[in-house]
């Protein structure tokens, strides 16, 4: 959703993208091919690694990637600053006749990525390439934020699960459901979100609000009714009234459930102490017959609020998070970026390129990269490389953060290539994987991390090749002599 | 946009508004009528104001809320704890079969709002009402949220020009595209979301990155190339390289463009020291011809950044907003909450409702409200009293943040009723202002609030009227008894 659903995928883009397309086609570039990378800077939430996320919608908007006669009407009714149109007639008409032909790489869903790594690879046509840079930013850069939010969340509940609630903070209609998407790829359980559900497969769950209890005279007759009604789906919530006092109640209405041949699924609290109202739920409901019943909460939990509760001894088993996940309230933009590293005009070699900074490491990297991830001989996750695909890989990573340090990987190590074929010359030959299986990815390369890293307390091993690094250094020294 | 092109919008809802309207079917609930209220409990970005946003997003998805037979089919195969499904046929053919019955009333787009005020108003079956809580919440919470930002944003520029430049940060394609229409709303002059252009009628802007400098092998071919391609649209971002060197360079080929008869626009400064390069670029500007051209900045811009530039003595001209806006990246979410406030079986009178809460804040006001404004003779707000429209408005304002805390309002104001009539019995009873009108409506609100309330050193008076602050307190009362 999102990008499948837009009416015109094609203008979902920055002016300045167009205006600078119009100028290659003018001034004789339109034949340059490019290269671009889409990377991040920095791990999100001062974390020490990132989740890939965003593809699948990238994909369903490069597979929609074209102009309407509206979309050319309106581009030909832009004017300058002379009141006369923006764009010639004969570029429109380039816009229009011109089908994709980019080759794009990127990291699966689901992958570990780390910082100047490129989550997305474009190649091709620099008309195309420029126009792409904004929507492509946009979707990776927001579902890899929120995949990554997710796996935090869903590690501070240590395997319990993670339920998100998050529409209604949502940023939008497709923030909501691009997050309970990436939610879910990051490791929650399921969703409230019925939309999300329908469109990603992804289980949803709900049972009762405030405004439920508040329909009724009393809070029992209110579970009483819902028992009645859905006597498979009763989560009880406590805390309209008084909290304990409800818990009571639905330990009640949840035996005469039982008599009836239906078990309570369990309780929910909203509001107050949340470790001691829990603890106070979970003796309650013990007591009263019902060990295997869910305590339920919820109320602005995030990764840190969910260990602290924990830390108090908490007896909470579900945990329904909402806004803090769902617009990654501590840091809602990951702040990707897109960089041209080659040019070439037709029939000449790549020219490499760089983005200076003050800041050395927010210099680009140049050339048509490939991140090679070693492992060892238990699959576990040693270090990245990047490097160039004509100077190809070795095993001496040269720190971007550190210059001229190294670490060496072992000449034993097993290693891959990360980033994968999604286009050729325009054409898709990438299977989409099934969300499930995305997930389960995104687990399983935690398992593989160094924990040190996981939790943030160590970098991960990034580094460019020597040869790599060396062409880097060329091009800085070259670009401050001019 | 959003709503407009979401597939399935009667399923853009948490599962729970289901679970629960399926109990109201199923209890004999279904012709019971309510009201609900979707207000927030405190301004966002600890402002004085916020400026509602969001209204047409709504009623395109009002417009467009039907249950497809693939919607039904989904939720026919949801299951609950015994593997059985959670909903019987019956009420998925009556989901399918009733239209939509609610009475709407909304402040309309671009009126200033305050805490507890009703931005939204709905009254009718209680089922639907109970639906619409989540997708309506998703649109106002946020629409109103980046509105709000963009109007804090545009006065700290004090009238001079902001562009929004955030889709490539947004919180999604919709996060993008609402995010571009409310901050037009809020004040942005421009937006370089050409898909918001297109849908929302917004002017767009915008010119070249820094990939287009790097494409060419030196800096003043870039410029010569870009003014060469379009000169009527010349705003050079001068920071690829050096700064200083950028705008002399920018200099010369604006000489050259005027030569060819056409005017360079400005300059735009991404980086460092911007009070100081603003300086510097202003004199090189001016003393090379052209006082009159743009100094353009971004990064990381908002409006504490805004302001503290401009106490610096900056020379920007033109601010460039991205991140901070488009995400509200100090507070990205409203926090809008959706309350049953009455609600009455057939032929019954109302019943009405509040939530309790342990902060008397918290407890919300029961009753159908509506929002009269009172002004002075030259249309100045002086107070608002949130007032039950069976019980009528007066002129003490009874405090809700500082009980027993009264204002009197003159008895000379004038007064508007905020809360228009949007459907009636489920028609569409409105017609949409245009989205200038609201930007309009937003500016002249501002001129009209105490200006300590515009800059948050007052609060605006808000109260109830006596007659509903009575009511309340009866109910707060009964509920503590019983």
């Amino acid at each position: 959703m999102g990008t499948r659903y837009i009416p015109s995928p094609a203008l979902l883009t920055d002016l300045y993208q167009l205006t600078m397309a119009y100028g290659y086609w003018k001034v004789g570039m339109a034949e340059h091919r490019a290269v671009f990378h889409l990377f991040f800077r920095k791990n999100p939430f001062k974390g020490g690694y990132a989740i890939a996320a965003g593809l699948s919608a990238a994909v369903s908007l490069l597979e929609r990637w074209q102009y309407s006669s509206d979309d050319l009407a309106y581009l030909a009714g832009l004017t300058g600053n002379d009141g006369q149109p923006l764009f010639e007639q004969g570029f429109l008409d380039y816009l229009r006749d011109t089908p994709l032909g980019i080759d794009v790489d990127a990291l699966p869903e689901g992958t570990a990525a780390f910082p100047h790594q490129p989550l997305m690879r474009l190649s091709g046509p620099l008309i195309q390439c420029q126009l792409l840079e904004t929507p492509l930013l946009t979707i990776l850069n927001f579902q890899t934020l929120i995949a990554t939010k997710s796996s935090r969340i869903c590690r501070a509940a240590a395997g319990e699960s993670v339920l998100e609630f998050g529409l209604r903070r949502a940023q939008g209609v497709d923030g909501g459901l691009s997050a309970s998407r990436a939610a879910y790829i990051g490791g929650c359980n399921a969703t409230s979100n019925v939309l999300a559900g329908k469109l990603y497969d992804i289980p949803v769950k709900g049972t009762h609000a405030h405004s439920w209890v508040m329909a009724f005279d009393t809070e029992r007759a209110a579970f009483e009714a819902y028992a009645s009604a859905m006597p498979n789906n009763c989560v009880f919530l406590v805390d309209t009234y008084d909290t304990v006092e409800g818990v009571r109640t639905a330990v009640e209405v949840g035996t005469a459930l039982r008599e009836r041949g239906y078990e309570m699924v369990g309780i929910r609290l909203d509001s107050g102490d949340l470790a001691a109202l829990s603890q106070a739920a979970r003796t309650i409901l013990d007591e009263g017959g019902f060990p295997d019943a869910a305590v339920v909460a919820s109320d602005s939990l995030d990764e840190h609020r969910i260990a602290e509760l924990k830390s108090r001894g908490s007896c909470i088993t579900v945990w329904g998070v909402g806004t803090n996940l769902t617009t990654a309230k501590d840091q809602p933009a990951l702040g990707g970026v897109y960089k041209l590293a080659a040019i070439a005009a037709p029939g000449k070699p790549w020219a490499y390129r760089i983005k200076l900074s003050e800041h050395p490491i927010k210099v680009s990297n140049p050339g048509i990269q490939q991140i090679r991830r070693y492992t060892d001989d238990d699959g576990r996750f040693i270090g990245d490389q990047i490097f160039e695909v004509d100077q190809g890989a070795d095993h001496t990573l040269e720190s971007l953060a550190h210059p001229g340090s190294t670490t060496e990987i072992p000449t034993s190590a097993h290693s891959t290539d990360l980033l994968e074929p999604i286009y050729r010359a325009g054409e898709k030959v990438w299977e989409e994987p099934s969300i499930h299986a995305i997930r389960e990815r995104a687990a399983e390369q935690l398992s593989l991390l160094p924990p040190d890293v996981v939790t943030g307390k160590a970098d991960y091993p990034v580094g460019l090749s020597p040869a790599l690094s060396t062409l880097k250094a060329a091009l800085m020294a070259a670009a401050r002599r001019s």
